[in-house]
């Protein structure tokens, strides 16, 4: 078994906000003395997306923990989702049916067992205890915190001060969520930032009814493959973890250079020892097409068996590296010093694009290339020999008129 | 049966809001076209204090809708009562057993029904339904209102302001309030001016549930025999429904000329024709005295049988009208134009008081009369033949020295 300071370097590695260091520290030498695994806790809304690498780097997160020792909780919100907004307000959250919430949940699971083990992880419903509470419970669980506490919480602050109407109801979801802590007696709660005040209340709720308290840990969001925006499958910047090893493969090295790291910390569970010598390797200089070619290497094993990670390997290197431009191209004569948005009406005339609009379109899109990098800027000066890729299939290479 | 209008003047007699008139129109024409009494809505705390009329101002209100044929429903909020303070914060609101609040709930009866028509008046404990209810019910029911909502109580905004916590479970008072109203199909709750928030928000709360909103009616409160305060017990200023027929005559004897129309008002069930000649009377120049006579008559007769009221009043004229001053009492001679300030000294010298602060504090007790009417003022000039009496037994009258 691994040293409480070894164990406490690999969890907090790619951590956003540990609450608090020292009270994991103190878990975790009891853990090591009673051999009793801490108890991990990550809710999940049912509402059943598809789960991508940012989804995933909660469940990465724990998938290291429980490589460690200890054991996943994970709580499928079962009983929210079965109210949908009492209000009847908001559309977006009808009611489901409990045959909707476990039809959900089978996907759900399919896809977080990708990253989990399986053995370590126990499911349940949270309606198995919230639905069981009266009325004096749900008191004695409301005079548990107060308005000015609640108020904290960012959304409801701007809510209130904006006069957008909160719904006494709205208390309540923390409280569930930190309801679900105390029947678990969990000693960790995972989220995204953006689950801060849920989980702090977590904490809150466990020293009311004198439970030790669990450690709060906020992992950051992962940006996209687009560099800039939250991971999101509405964005189209996102890697599926169930998609195939040669998408997945092909999609890793469309990561920006600058998020490489950032990928290997949360994306990964390599050792923090790892994580370092590629920092150096890439302060260094080493090419960050190679470190990136590790890390879908890397990925792609997470998700995909050896076999299916060779052929898309293979897949990758035939299709985008070495056929990346088809041996004979047709040619285009410009003149030299020509910026590129200068020979648009060229192109048009010649048949490499159909008008003006459709090429600042597959601009604007990312579809075109100048010499197998993303065009960014329409009045790149061209050079001579440079090889354009408009959309998927079309080629030209630049050469001096006369 | 008597027409809408005439009820209406007879309830609307001393309300001192109600929300609104139309509505109550409306259910009034209703009552009459279709038999179908008015459900009139008065909640109770199960705490039992002893009833005095500053309480029994709402169950004379009742008792007159009741003399027009409406019915009365009590609610014992035993659901509340039971609880407590759910946040043990608060040692005043400690947990009833059922037992306590049984035994509360007789009392309570013995006393009320001394003012309402038991067969007009049904009891009912709202730990009925409010036990039923279960977490589901509850967001439901949170989901009917706000947070802006609720902080448009005075209190909560006050304390929301001033930094003094409100605990989450404060936001279900009003809501448990209303939602005895849904359960009732209540049309009208009465309350005093202190419960305008929570009846109101029976109101919204029907309305959301689509029922018809109940009449909001808001009794003022009634000061007590000084005067100025509120009514209450613990002022001792009060005069309790459970107190002997001589007792309650002597007190009603004792409230302010000022009070009287307030008393005819909200004490007793008086016909509004009946006050408005009462008040034409006094303006008149008719002497308060007798009105109050006649007044505490009704009030005594209100809760008293004849031959008590007839032994009461005979007690009262025996003991403080006829004999209010003995044959003979000694007397002080003083100084022509003396104030009565000075000649405390001379009152301590003679025996008649032991201090001069003795004689100060009596006066601030109400303790010392001059010619029958309590002394407000020590530097009231004296005139030949007045008569002081001091505490209950010493009387002086004031004589010229020399």
């Amino acid at each position: 078994m691994k040293t409480v300071e070894e164990q406490l370097r690999i969890i907090a590695k790619g951590v956003s906000i540990l609450v608090d260091e020292d009270e994991l520290r103190n878990k975790l030498t009891e853990f090591i003395q009673n051999n009793r695994p801490l108890i991990i806790k990550l809710g999940l809304d049912p509402s059943a997306p598809d789960i991508h690498l940012g989804h995933a780097v909660v469940l990465r997160k724990i998938k290291q923990m429980q490589d460690l020792g200890h054991e996943a909780v994970i709580i499928i919100g079962d009983f929210t989702g079965k109210i949908g907004d009492p209000s009847g307000k908001s559309k977006g959250r009808n009611a489901l049916t409990d045959e909707q919430v476990r039809e959900n949940a089978r996907t759900y699971f399919e896809q977080i067992f990708k990253v989990l083990d399986k053995k370590k992880t126990t499911v349940r419903y949270n309606s198995e205890w919230l639905s069981k509470l009266n009325f004096e419970d749900v008191l004695r669980l409301a005079a548990t915190t107060t308005v000015a506490r609640m108020m904290e919480r960012d959304d409801f602050q701007n809510r209130f001060t904006n006069n957008i109407p909160i719904g006494i109801h709205e208390f309540f979801y923390p409280l569930m969520q930190a309801y679900d802590s105390i029947e678990l007696n969990a000693d960790i709660e995972l989220g995204g930032t953006d689950q801060t005040f849920n989980i702090l209340m977590g904490r809150t709720l466990q020293k009311t009814m004198g439970q030790s308290q669990q450690v709060a840990m906020f992992m950051p969001l992962l940006e996209g493959l687009d560099g800039v925006e939250k991971m999101s499958k509405s964005l189209e910047n996102y890697i599926g973890v169930y998609e195939s090893a040669k998408v997945m493969f092909k999609k890793v090295m469309e990561v920006p250079d600058e998020l490489i790291l950032k990928y290997f910390e949360l994306a990964t569970d390599e050792h923090p020892d790892r994580i370092e010598a590629i920092r150096q390797e890439l302060v260094q200089g080493k090419n960050p097409r190679d470190i990136k070619y590790a890390l879908a290497e890397i990925i792609t094993s997470l998700y995909h068996t050896e076999q299916e990670v060779i052929e898309a390997k293979e897949y990758y290197d035939k299709a985008f590296i070495k056929k990346a431009i088809p041996d004979q191209i047709p040619e285009l004569a410009v003149k030299a010093q020509s910026h590129l948005v200068e020979i648009i009406p060229l192109l048009v005339e010649n048949g490499f694009i159909k008008s003006n609009s459709e090429f600042r379109r597959l601009v604007q899109q990312n579809g075109v290339q100048l010499n197998q990098h993303k065009l960014k800027h329409i009045d790149s000066i061209l050079l001579y020999g440079d090889v354009l890729k408009i959309g998927k299939k079309r080629f030209v290479k630049i050469i001096w008129e006369g």
